[in-house]
């Protein structure tokens, strides 16, 4: 039971890694997996059931009208916003009116960073202004501004290789340019910089941080995104420019002339704020207290209405949900749907489900988490016991028809379901077409237009499928190989 | 020598189409034309010259290069900014180093407009912020900015057709659409809103109002663009929303619920003020004072860098002249660089040209004029008197390799040339692919990085190629028809 060689990075691919190798250096790896299911995990009227919630889910549009809903009547909803309160209540709501029962909130307390104004402009040798975004958690710049030389640089290593005195009392700008990939791997391999970028240029002494955004368009819109601190570090303020204002500024660096650049910003931090996990079940009809967990964050980014990011993945798992419950045959086990709080700015919601939930891990069947937009589902990827494969292969080909290729037994569930998974709940994981995601991803673009209804209900299809399958197949799955 | 039938509506068109109908309605029309031209116009070593400057466009990006001085350097340069005084140094100063001669600025007064900022919000059924830029021109709200209900109607007639009591102490919002088409096309419809539907919603008591972007992108960055205010017109503050989020605002609407909006602009007016046609000249060989003009507009919009709107004309018709100029054998006329001021306000510096050069009018003896970014060169259109369409037949043979087709004696210039034009200067328009123009046109978004080099080639090797055929026709090609 070895830990699978490495897929390329996906999104979150950090939360990815930091399981995978948890797992693989855990002593307990070589635990026994429960006891082995039959050679035919399902009957064939299973089967049929599964194929027929696919087949209504393809000509339902109950997810792409529960994301126009969210997206029209809550827009953005960033954590401890107004819209996030909003949006709580909308979910509540919004999940009753799609017949799911026992429709509860559980509190959240989440951080609460507000964003102010920013600006950047080049003031030599060729002035003009930027468009800027402040990174999610950036401290404000005096309120003047700062002003100072930029020092280019691809990334963390480039910048560990310069002199610290060409970096101190300036503004470090990370060049690096996020590739497009149909798997999102440009994605992980981008995206340092946002996190610990500005940590590790304050340490050297620079006085503020541009970086050119993580995504795939050439829009002038910036792309916002978590930092991750740490306690010790050094605040400094630490901005997105947009893909062409990158050019720009690299343009004038090439020019080999000093480059001299104004950047102010006046985000603030308040006081935590509550917030909530929204949860609502389609109770199981032999085993209700066993549950299969639906994943999706219910929180956005401020500037655009997350519509990809993570709407998407409220209204799929939503639509999956209802489209179970009114399904000729409930399966065996409980569906929870939970959308999760916070899942931008630290995975609160996620952390807090699995503090409060740890002591039912074992009566979570399987995991799965649609956070990725509605793209066409291409992959699955399973984490169970080996004897389980055989169910897994099953519930695959189910999902073959709409071009869902098994992809190997490495899941980790994404940033939130990872959590539960790191208490040992199996978990699927669904790749679709990340090409375009990151055009869109954490900024203001990321809206209802951009979303295609039919690549809505090909998701809504797989779950459907998925989730009534392991919610109805009779061993279960035991615990995810290589997790306590 | 009747007008051709009307085309499909391009940009500008309705320039154009006052053109037209001016020269319909001129008493004399049916005036004669000069002596007619030979049967050859051209003589192999003219059109193998003509050929010769086109291969050497193909491979030449001086164009290119010219574009991205401009944007780096120079950026945003409304008229009457200090990025439009920058634009007439940077001009002057490019113009002499490509080696163009007689390299002036002649003065232009500009109206000086001053974006300030500006909010749009939905104060209800569902609060949510939209993205919105104040048109050109607009008056500013009151410092609280103005709150009201939103009327929507498709367009100006549907407007009239309105009872004005809905419409009195209310915020029209027009919905209207622009078409994605080859021939720009959409552009001339939609943008009458933009133009006239402030003044017509005052009319009827409206306090505000708000337009869908006359534009064919789905990004969250608004698209501005001049009013046509006239004397008596009662002002009201005038915003354009995003795509996106007029499908919001429409989406809201559609439930049926009253939607309130609150827009704030604190736009301003400043004196007028000074800016510059700049002008540069390859010389005649022969007859020095007779003119081929090559236009474009040195001024941009303020949100994005001006690249396909108007850098691409820029750069093109300075990369033209300066490959004539170092053409074997200069043509026998003079081929003048006109970068006009203020094109996108009021057509200041080519009205001005007209002015200033109508005694020399006789002498102009062809005009041309880029404004439609650099995409794909389709088909060329003429106004010339009918005895020398043979010459024109000739010059559009050596562009049917880059795929340019002859459209008809139906040119009219575009909005600069035209003010010419409109003096009897015969005219050539270059029609080229607008199905993405409008994507970009008058947003933040219209940066250098939308800009195709193969396309800037193909463009001067289209303006080099008649320029010098047309500078070089011994004939000339006398007045054009329809005019004085």
């Amino acid at each position: 039971m070895s830990v699978a060689p490495p897929r390329p990075l996906r999104p979150h691919a950090l939360v990815r890694t930091l399981l995978l190798v948890a797992i693989a250096t855990h002593p307990r790896l070589a635990q026994a997996a429960p006891a082995a299911a039959s050679a035919a995990p399902f009957t064939d009227a299973q089967l049929e059931e599964a194929r027929s919630l696919r087949e209504r889910a393809l000509i339902d549009d109950t997810g792409y009208e529960t994301l126009r809903s969210l997206t029209r009547e809550v827009g953005p909803r960033s954590a401890g916003s107004p819209g996030d309160a909003r949006a709580v209540e909308w979910a509540l709501a919004r999940l009753r009116a799609l017949g799911l029962k026992n429709v509860h909130a559980e509190p959240v307390t989440v951080p609460h960073w507000i964003r102010g104004n920013c600006s950047v402009e080049v003031v030599s040798p060729w002035p003009q202004p930027l468009v800027a975004v402040a990174l999610g958690g950036s401290v404000a710049t005096p309120e003047a501004g700062l002003e100072a030389e930029v020092v280019p640089v691809t990334n963390i290593d480039e910048l560990a290789r310069i002199d610290s005195t060409r970096i101190a009392g300036r503004i470090v700008f990370y060049t690096g340019r996020m590739q497009r990939a149909e798997d999102g791997s440009g994605y992980g391999r981008a995206v340092t910089v946002r996190g610990r970028g500005a940590a590790e240029a304050a340490r050297r002494g620079a006085i503020g941080v541009i970086i050119r955004s993580v995504g795939t368009d050439r829009n002038r819109l910036a792309h916002t995104g978590g930092m991750r601190n740490e306690p010790g570090d050094k605040l400094i303020p630490a901005l997105a420019i947009s893909n062409p204002d990158a050019d720009l500024l690299e343009d004038q660096l090439a020019s080999g002339q000093r480059v001299r650049l104004r950047m102010s910003n006046s985000s603030s931090w308040a006081d935590s704020a509550r917030s909530a996990n929204v949860i609502g079940e389609i109770p199981g009809r032999e085993r209700p207290r066993e549950v299969v967990v639906l994943g999706a964050h219910l929180d956005s980014w401020d500037l655009g209405q997350g519509a990809h990011d993570d709407g998407a993945g409220v209204a799929i798992m939503s639509a999956a949900a209802k489209l179970i419950g009114e399904a000729r045959s409930k399966p065996r086990r409980t569906v929870r749907v939970v959308l999760f709080a916070n899942e931008e700015f630290g995975l609160s919601g996620a952390r807090t489900y699995a503090r409060d939930h740890a002591g039912e891990a074992a009566s979570h069947v399987m995991g799965m988490e649609s956070d990725l937009g509605a793209f066409a589902p291409l992959g699955l990827h399973s984490r169970v016991p080996p004897d389980r494969l055989a169910a897994i292969r099953a519930m695959q080909s189910v999902l073959a028809p709409l071009g869902v290729q098994y992809r190997g037994n490495d899941a980790s569930g994404d940033a939130d379901v990872g959590q539960i998974a790191a208490l040992g709940v199996p978990v699927c994981d669904l790749d679709t077409d990340a090409s375009e995601y990151f055009d869109w991803h954490h900024t203001a673009n990321d809206t209802f237009d951009k979303v295609d209804p039919a690549l809505v209900r090909r998701n809504v299809a797989c779950y459907a499928a998925l989730a009534w399958l392991a919610a109805d197949y009779a061993p279960g799955f035991g615990r995810a190989p290589g997790t306590r």
